[in-house]
């Protein structure tokens, strides 16, 4: 009964009109695989685009909150997990997902790549910054894969989640 | 689509017979109402026994772990969110509780009880310690509810959750 | 160089004039021992008079705050950490300390306590709720200690203390 | 009696001999400086490096520990705090340093750089990795300075230190 979970990671009021879109994507392609959609609850940005479209396509839907009440959540979380610890719930969101994709890249995007590679969690990255791209695929040696569409991180991500071992960790 | 979530708190090893049956009780009441079931994600004790009970109902269940991998989680909880960060968990679970129900009491449980009281959360506590619910009734002033079995635990927390202004902290 | 860490619990706001100059005086105490001083950085409370007492008579402080700025920690911290954590941090407040006196006893210090034991710390506990005295005794099955005065807890502290075993873990 | 507090990142095993030589020699400015040095506590690499430099020339030094226990830190820290929570206390190690210094460039020190910026603490970053530094000092819009020698990161260190708007948030 316990569904994959896909980590979508990304800006909040920084996020471009790209971002915005290729999160709703995601979300609505998780939705249809079955995947819980996880992000970090806020109502703005990329989580609330991902979660948004997950829900509007039928699927569940999982905000880690930062702040301490639940008030302060994505009206898109079906369940939200109240912190109350700001950033140092990033470690959590990275940790709960088994795929984490990352869709634009700011400070907050940039810890949660990090503290995945750190975990050795497989990070799929979605950007235009080609200077941050270069610099983390040669970081992530191997775990970070860049993705130019919605539809080819996804298709990384149904394979890594075809592969049991990938999973568990 | 939002569905409220009770937490079902209480021993891991220590549980007695009576805690695990209660706390399978009240999964399974939780499950019946449409109650998300919140534990501390553990295979063991309280926390897989309310898992299991909503699981076994078609409830929806939900595993807030303290170790490092979702390998270490009950095999009854539908999602786990991964904290790696020990009993500081304990305060994530009475946060995203809307309502918080302990079903006995060692240290762990009552660090819990004392955490949902700090945060304002209602905590109701089947408990068999005489003592400890003297002591803990005294300390909530209002905020903490005794009930002898879990159908009465679980018509306290019915009402509650019917009273919006209680669920949204 | 390594100094003992005695953490001082207790109540913020709803401290009572003893739970203050007792914890003034298990500050001084410290301070007159070579012992750093621990407690939760608040500027108030339990807090504030265990960091001052210890402060005024030239020992170590050092505070662990919920908040997210020093802005926020007691003037008579010297080092601040800043956990942004909320009531989470009471867990590092309690593992970072080699002997946990609690000088009172409300919701958020009973927290302390019950993480103390859940983590095989001694507690000493100088309170005047003597319910929650028996209870908490019974509880902590021999980790647990009650004192009557200031003076006697450091006695016990010191003991504890002297004994390399129990300030390891 | 606040002492400014100097955060030195760095990594663990992956260390370089120089990522090494250089954590020490900024430990041991920081000691002449009467900065308190912190790390991430752990017994090697950057960590140790600084911890040992501040110790062995007079300076105050403060671990923020990643695990359970004391008996897993590095003997040069005279203060441990104990997290137990593994990567999620990177958020704490910045936001209880007044300034950072980054000294070596890997997946935990990478997260531990873009939780400074998201908390709008300033970073200098002492790497060799020049794709890293570009694309970091185009992130960081004027909150990140790049130095190529210790002496040089802790003068700009000195300089912000000297500004009290910059030491209080």
């Amino acid at each position: 009964m316990r569904k994959p979970v896909v980590g979508i990671m990304g800006p909040g009021k920084k996020a471009t009109p790209q971002n915005l879109s290729y999160a709703y994507a995601l979300g609505k392609m998780c939705a249809e695989r079955g995947y819980v959609t996880l992000t970090g609850g806020s109502p703005l940005g990329v989580m609330e685009a991902a979660l948004k479209g997950a829900r509007e396509n039928g699927g569940q839907t999982l905000g880690i909150l930062p702040y301490q009440s639940k008030a302060e959540a994505s009206g898109y979380a079906d369940i939200v997990v109240v912190t109350a610890m700001m950033s140092a719930r990033n470690n959590i969101n990275v940790l709960s997902s088994d795929v984490v994709i990352a869709c634009g890249l700011e400070a907050g995007t940039l810890s949660e790549i990090a503290l995945a590679l750190k975990a050795e969690k497989h990070v799929i990255l979605l950007s235009e910054n080609q200077l941050g791209n270069q610099f983390l695929e040669q970081l992530g040696t191997g775990s970070l894969t860049l993705a130019p569409t919605p539809e080819q991180a996804m298709a990384v991500a149904d394979k890594l989640l075809a592969s049991p071992a990938k999973i568990v960790a």
